[in-house]
């Protein structure tokens, strides 16, 4: 019998047996080992993407795993292998697709939102979504890929140069993921964050944090940047303030990466987009090239993704690690361990 | 005795004599043919701008003249030449200047605002300023080169391709002169406006021109491209309904490129920015390229600058033009004859 973790009505998540069936064709059949928590899995949980997630629904899509069974005509895989999956399918005919967006394909089915996700003990995945996981990376680390591949995304959708300055606003996973990410393409990095435990692990990891709650932002900006303001910045707090901040940092000809999601309507300064001709870049998601940079960052230390991974916690317990993420708190990335229905007290698999 | 128009306090201008000096080293004198009438000069005229325009002030900056006087040093402009004027004085020292962006310079002199404009009879320039004209081109359409320099240097920015359909917002004279540098540019275009009198007049020069009031902009774009969306959104009008529409017309990875002035923040949807992977641009004014660009437009005729001046006046009824320009109505460009004190009844000068 094999477990999974179901979102079933808002706030409410369930561990419970889960049917298993074959790998069809062109299928592959995995058994996850690490599922991160995402900020989106806590927006469904939250009750906010009804209209989008049909209850009862599996959620997860930053994973690590080991594939268990190949169907009929999938070729290169073997049981055993380490992968994660890019969790994306496209139809391949919106006009998106014929662009070669198909990451942004009209019609997305994003894995883990819109079908089954990764958080359960057995997963079967299109083979096209795999990604090869090198033999010496941990599966606790590469379940950070996923996350590692938006902010490749990000980086290079704000066409991070070396030697620019960039401000990251709001020191998430994702925020602190980026300014490792631009950090390793040659930028200077500052990060804005309200949270002082997130603070404190972005100093930790070599990155300068400021606290927008106490620090002038702007003007250590211009200070930093010599009247100049910033190349680059990315918005990934998903409040009003971090807009302004992030618009007001700007030098002219900078560039406003948005990450977060932001469900409503913003004021924004549209004056100083004029006035410096600065550009507002959206960015979602990734394609496999940012996927497969991804891999090679988390695997050579340059994202050292043990220093992300707050918590691991077992199957029985995601519900309760929703509800403590839910409280905000001082918690960066946690991992659901999909090997283990449960710990005992020393912490080892039941 | 020569007479210069100028601005002395909220909807108050004048037509007054003006002292004239030699010009000193470096510099140039003028004697302005036509000046035409800019949204900024109304801006300044109902007080709107007092804070950065210090009355007494001669407005006008989109020009065309001839050199009556060259300067100690000046050397290749000769009395008689026909000019425009680029009305930009950089300090070639701040962060801006050093990247390379002297247009947007940060302590940018911008001649007509900042400092004496054009709407006189003699004009004292830095002949670095001086873009000269062919001698075919007539002097009052050369005073349409200035604001094709902005659309030269909007569609630039927004980087418009053949083949690419482009929706511009807004059908006043530099959405109408976007919308032909466009097409210029191999563009398929559309152009929404309110008033019937710019619609019609944008059909007469071959564009198909919506109107928001009646038609559904966003299914017509859809019907339009096949619902893909548009490649590329020029934001002329001005108005938060303009914003909206412009994000809600564009397809995966579309430019909005944003040219009004919007002097409040706006209500934008970031999630569209997201979910679409749009871009916005800021763009403001142009470079000497845009200038020269803009210059050989207009003289071959691509801008059909006749179509777009709806009316001449002498300078002593310049004032009467900025009052009937702010009811608004049924104006392109008006002009300011700068060599007629005033026209007798038959409109010759007198």
């Amino acid at each position: 019998m094999t477990l999974a973790v179901r979102y079933t009505a808002a706030r409410t998540l369930t561990t419970a047996p889960a049917e298993t069936r074959s790998p069809g064709p062109g299928e592959v059949e995995l058994a996850p080992a690490y599922v991160g928590i995402c900020g989106t899995d806590l927006h469904i949980f939250h009750g906010d993407m009804d209209a989008r997630v049909a209850a009862p629904a599996v959620l997860g899509h930053e994973m690590s795993g080991r594939v268990m069974r190949v169907g009929p005509g999938v070729d290169g895989w073997a049981p055993g292998d380490a992968v994660t999956v890019m969790p994306l399918r496209w139809d391949d005919t919106c006009p998106a697709c014929l662009k070669g967006h198909q990451h942004i394909c009209q019609n997305l089915d994003f894995i883990g939102i819109d079908s089954p996700g990764a958080m359960q003990q057995r997963w079967t995945v299109p083979a096209s979504t795999l990604v090869r996981l090198p033999d010496a990376l941990a599966l606790d680390r590469a379940a950070l890929v996923e996350p590692t591949a938006v902010a490749v995304h990000d980086v290079g959708r704000a066409a991070v140069r070396e030697g620019e300055k960039v401000v990251v606003v709001g020191g998430g996973p994702v925020g602190v993921l980026i300014a490792l990410v631009a950090r390793a393409a040659g930028a200077e990095v500052r990060v804005v964050e309200l949270s002082a435990h997130r603070r404190l692990l972005a100093e930790e990891l070599g990155l300068t944090a400021w606290n927008p709650a106490d620090d002038d932002v702007p003007a250590l900006v211009r200070e930093w940047t010599g009247e100049a303001g910033a190349d680059v910045a990315f918005e990934v707090s998903g409040a009003a303030g971090g807009v302004d901040t992030a618009v007001e940092v700007l030098g002219v000809r900078g560039r406003l990466c948005l990450v977060a999601i932001h469900p409503r309507p913003r004021e924004v300064n549209l004056h100083r987009f004029f006035w410096r001709e600065l550009t507002l870049v959206g960015a979602r998601l990734y394609d496999r090239s940012d996927f497969e940079r991804a891999v090679a960052l988390v695997a050579d230390g340059t994202i050292p993704a043990d220093r992300l991974i707050s918590k691991v916690v077992p199957l029985t317990e995601a519900p309760a690690a929703f509800e403590a993420l839910e409280g905000g708190g001082d918690v960066m990335k946690i991992l659901v361990d999909c090997t283990a229905d449960a710990y005992d007290t020393e912490g080892a698999a039941v």
